[in-house]
């Protein structure tokens, strides 16, 4: 089926800035409350959010197969189930119908005042219920700058690292939408020099780690596996994600069994999931890999995609500073990589499942993705435009990452994934 | 509440053989199918399934304040969610109607037609939808004899476990009700002797793991964190748990960040949840620790249980061996220090997440809770009672988990957990 929606050349009747991340090429998936307290899964246009569960009531989506409440939910778990097929009939139809040149809604002034909103008057939710989340760890400059901090610079990858998308499940229940404030964690650090007893107390090393996340649709049964050459079947959409990080935390408890509370105690996305469909013009060529892979995560093609990507800082009540400006495209396993990964065993993937990428760090030292990686370890401290310094995140920063792709015809983007961090909670 | 259901002398008008595992003052719950194809919330005496939707529909809990259609779902999470105080109503109300002295359902054949099954007749299903269900490592022996075999006999336990309830997030997705068979799995595994490219088919290393998992309710908030006084009052009932292992696979992929594809194929629980309250009088005195815990992990008095564990072999067509018999009191680690610490960084935690146990091995070489210490890494194959012998599992056999406590009144049980692997499918 043509993405139609895709047409760098349309216009809608709704107006959009010329740096807006939400031209009608996006069309983007999200969950909304409105000033009437009414959930509803929603699209975005310009700064106007767009209420589907209305549009689809007033018999916008005619013809389309879906289920009368499918856009009357709290989450896009129902809608991602219905599989790619039905995204693509959707995503279509909403770009016909905001299309400049059709005037049966643009004209219908009742029915706008149903359907459409500002931004500002709606609240964003998480779009998703979050069956299972696994983050994976596929960025190789990630991986080589924290295996030289922790371990040994001259063999900082571990030799499976080349070999697999090494990944690591992940807790769904403190995942949040961009704008929840996060209480600094508590919990126990290695003891001091010369102690048994751990130190117990709130994190002193908090911090971001700057990865994307992609949402997938029901994939495979138990001992059924996902062929590589199918896995973007599979994959709805990506938002942005802030996987925050405790290092004192994680460096205590990790040996043997990977992280716990250094990461479980919350982890923001961005509200819109953004189609893979509508990033379909920003694929890049694979990254070349050392070893050729395994049969089963063997793909030629562009499935790397070009995805601007920053983090900035901002202290309470002063401008931010960008410390970080990174790319989805330096992903040295791909997302098609990893599912067919995730699969190989018989492991099942469902609708709502999230898979992060883990921190995306390039190959400057300004495009590191962490803290931890950005000031090595706390040597080197970022200088902030209000004339203080970082190591880590201090009490009442708020972390805000963007990300956005874009050519000379559009620019489709994520809007922002942001975090307050507040004091530790007594 | 009193828990009246406990009451050790009452007796049944359903008959009850007297090495049951489910007498009148066990009281479980489950979810199965009938044959008219009608999924409920159900019940066990004896070998009677026990539908509480019809009976609910009957008026049998008229005064408890539940919801129409409580019973009348595919999973327990809602039921579970109304918390402690209505579980406890449920309990002593479900002994009352069961009760011999009570004519009101044993008396009306019409009723009992609808309400009450031959186990034989129902299909068991999943009891819970799992949210995030985490894996701790929380037996002592168990820890220090993985450590002997795959690190340092010396030094098996690494510095943070006598100090930490380790734990780590594992795959929802993949958890099965007890009579599921399974693929063995599909991985990556070490390369051989003088090669780089890592080996790839089937597992040859397939191992059981002895296990009991908690069934939570709803806790805290993010943010929030549960004392552990009150960690009780969120464990809603415990399920036997083999969480299937691949070793060669686990070996290969789990640095740094713990097991994925070689744990993530299957993990299979008991059907039937035995609730906390039915287990109260097999609390025994809490383990020993070796350090004194930090205060959010103290706690005086008896949080351990006394539960007998067994693992068995039955090659096809042949009879089983017993490989292993355990107790759950052999836990370092009580459910309440682990509730505790997986709050305490403000992690929420939701009706029907699942805490397994790790691995529970006892003191002697008989009750360690896998194949990898019972063979000790296959050195030590066990002899099987039909000739064979086994180093780790074969295709095409089924393994057997069964659980129970047992003083001189009463004994309540959780029936068997069990799963038979099926050749690797290609």
């Amino acid at each position: 089926m043509e993405i139609t929606a895709n047409n760098p050349k349309r216009k809608s009747w709704l107006q959009v800035n010329s740096n807006s991340d939400f031209p009608i090429q996006n069309i983007p998936f999200g969950v909304f409350i409105t000033k009437d307290d009414i959930i509803t899964i929603g699209t975005r246009i310009g700064d106007f959010a767009i209420d589907l569960g209305a549009l689809h009531q007033l018999g916008y989506f005619e013809g389309i197969p879906l289920t009368d409440d499918i856009f009357l939910q709290d989450t896009l778990n129902d809608f991602i189930a219905d599989g790619r097929k039905t995204w693509r009939l959707v995503r279509n139809r909403i770009a016909e119908i905001f299309d400049v040149t059709n005037g049966k809604l643009r004209d219908n002034a009742e029915h706008k005042d149903k359907i459409i909103f500002r931004m500002e008057d709606v609240e964003m939710q998480l779009p998703v219920s979050v069956g299972d989340y696994t983050d994976f760890y596929a960025s190789k400059e990630h991986a080589t700058n924290v295996g030289s901090l922790f371990r040994d610079p001259e063999n900082a990858l571990l030799p499976n690292w080349l070999h697999i998308p090494i990944g690591y499940h992940g807790r769904s229940s403190s995942i949040v939408p961009s704008g929840t404030p996060i209480h600094r964690p508590i919990g126990q650090q290695r003891p001091s020099e010369g102690e048994t007893t751990p130190n117990f107390g709130p994190s002193k090393l908090l911090d971001f780690e700057l990865e994307m996340a992609f949402i997938t649709t029901v994939a495979n049964d138990l001992g059924d596996r996902i062929p590589i050459e199918e896995a973007d079947e599979y994959i709805f959409g990506l938002v942005l994600f802030n996987d925050w990080s405790a290092r004192d935390i994680q460096a205590w408890e990790y040996v043997p069994l990977g992280p716990f509370l250094g990461k479980n105690f919350a982890s923001t996305i961005s509200p819109w999931i953004v189609t893979l469909d509508a990033l379909e013009p920003f694929r890049v060529d694979n990254p070349k890999q050392v070893h050729e892979p395994l049969p089963y995560l063997k793909k030629e093609g562009k499935d790397s995609l070009d995805i601007n990507l920053q983090m900035a800082i901002k202290p309470e009540g002063k401008e931010e500073t960008v410390v970080c400006n990174s790319n989805f495209k330096y992903m040295y396993w791909t997302m098609a990589q990893q599912l067919a990964h995730h699969t190989v065993n018989g492991c099942p993937v469902n609708a709502g499942d999230m898979m992060g990428s883990g921190t995306i760090s390039g190959p400057t030292k300004d495009s590191f993705g962490s803290m931890l990686e950005l000031t090595w370890r706390g040597q080197n401290p970022i200088k902030m435009n209000d004339g203080s310094e970082r190591k880590f995140i201090n009490d009442n920063d708020t972390v805000i990452m963007r990300g956005y792709s874009q050519n000379d015809q559009v620019r489709i983007g994520f809007g922002e994934c942001t975090g307050k961090i507040l004091p530790a909670k007594e």
